[in-house]
């Protein structure tokens, strides 16, 4: 039986330790770098980061081969929680248990630490002088994947997306539409990253992106029904919010038994597109199941 | 004599055709990307584009070596524009002679265009498929110098300290230090690039270094006198906003005519570093120039 659980503790301290290297410095942290440690280092799941080590292995590398990549998704994910939480656009107060960036520190040191985690991802991931010649290209692959993903066709206009059908219900199509640019974007970019790193086959990572299409979207199906049923003191943040806002959400489009039961066959898929792997796909597969039972 | 003009007039249409045909859509464009568009296109000086371009040709190199580079840099300085003129940082109402991003559309759109336009730089600068193997560590090398600049320890940490900066008068060596963060940095990147991909000796990169190093802090001081003696009709924004926020300024540290010798003598030892050079290097010269005498 495969212990998902202290393989994710295991990549997590692996992934901090890592984060953490990058944001030291010499003297004292100047502001700016004091808010983007504080919202990076906030204790989130890194659920981008372990996929893309998780992707990489089930492909025969090593988190050794991907980890700048582990590094940048997160600071990408975390650059766009900054942004997403701003007074502006979602007006959060508490995220991962603690105030929101803007609400400790203020609204402009979020804004440019948003920008500079966005920035220094792309920074960690050209940091490739001891790199051989033959994988540069892989990992100029890696950049233009990540920041497709990231960019005004992915992530970001799901962002657009979510704020404009705030206030009235969107249709199924527009709801999963909307989930796929705003969080299965990068989500498919952190196990494509780590396939592509991890050197695996194009049948590989054509089978990966089934995989991670289909866990993208049940993690956002799992997270409606999270604001819905969770609880707050174990999520970091108040629940019943997607319903203050007017949002669609799955459990009010299709109700929540209907919507456990979507996520459960989205997992179902993903678990299939994994067949054509050995047992080196194990962390994905326990991913994949975590996914509809996790609490936060 | 060398005609900066007609150089000008040429090379800000190739780039600006370049930038049009990286943000055409089949469709009629999105809210986000009209935003993005607005900004972009409309009508900056192309000033690190051009130097960009200038620097390649310079050492020997084209256009067409740069010409996404040009692009990217431009993304960068547009993004850091539409962020640095939002109601939480420097609340400005016109740029470019036009209302700024956030008046023309919404505070949340003016954000999510200026990290669209970031992100979109580095998938510009990594689509290096028709690039020839020995050449994407060059890409590579591009993509680290340019983010170094644009990120917490250049471009950003510059808008933060200007904004700490706000209110009190800077002594002339943290006035220095600011600039060269929040504008030199980019600047500085954006003659390195064109020396990189223009194939320049690591004494070539050296003196574009200097040159680019002087002109940087002359183009902000001319900035500082463009305040207060522009004419708001040419720059396509209001002067005197500096001494209304109380910024320090040359001028006000220096006295008027001082900051007008200081910038003759930053372009001088610009000129001098291009000694070096042989013709190909009069578009870097011309434009030194033209910094201390330029009206926008």
């Amino acid at each position: 039986m495969f212990d998902l659980n202290a393989y994710l503790v295991e990549k997590v301290e692996r992934i901090n330790a890592a984060l953490e290297s990058i944001l030291k410095t010499s003297g004292p942290p100047d502001r700016l770098l004091q808010a983007m440690t504080y919202s990076l280092m906030a204790g989130g799941k890194r659920f981008r980061s372990v996929l893309c080590v998780a992707a990489a292995e089930a492909v025969g590398g090593r988190l050794e081969d991907v980890l700048p990549a582990a590094c940048a998704l997160e600071m990408i994910h975390t650059y766009s929680l900054i942004h997403d939480d701003l007074p502006a656009m979602d007006d959060d107060a508490m995220r991962r248990g603690q105030p929101t960036c803007h609400k400790a520190f203020d609204e402009a040191t979020a804004i440019l630490a948003g920008d500079a985690l966005l920035t220094l991802a792309f920074e960690v991931l050209s940091s490739t002088e001891s790199v051989q010649d033959n994988q540069v290209r892989n990992w100029m692959n890696v950049i233009h994947t990540i920041s497709s993903a990231a960019g005004y066709k992915g992530m970001i206009e799901g962002q657009m997306r979510d704020m404009a059908g705030e206030g009235h219900l969107l249709c199924l199509e527009d709801l999963e539409n909307m989930h796929a640019l705003k969080t299965g974007a990068l989500i498919e970019a952190s196990v494509a990253v780590g396939a592509i790193l991890g050197k695996g086959s194009p049948d590989q990572i054509q089978q990966l992106k089934t995989y991670s299409k289909n866990i993208g979207l049940a993690f956002q199906v799992t997270d409606d029904l999270l604001d819905v049923e969770g609880d707050p003191n174990i999520m970091g943040k108040d629940a019943g919010s997607d319903q203050a806002r007017c949002k669609s959400t799955y459990p009010a489009l299709l109700g929540i038994e209907q919507s456990k039961q979507f996520a459960k066959k989205l997992v179902n898929n993903a678990l299939k597109a994994l067949d054509y792997f050995d047992n080196k796909a194990h962390p994905l597969r326990a991913i994949a199941y975590y996914i509809v039972d996790r609490k936060r």
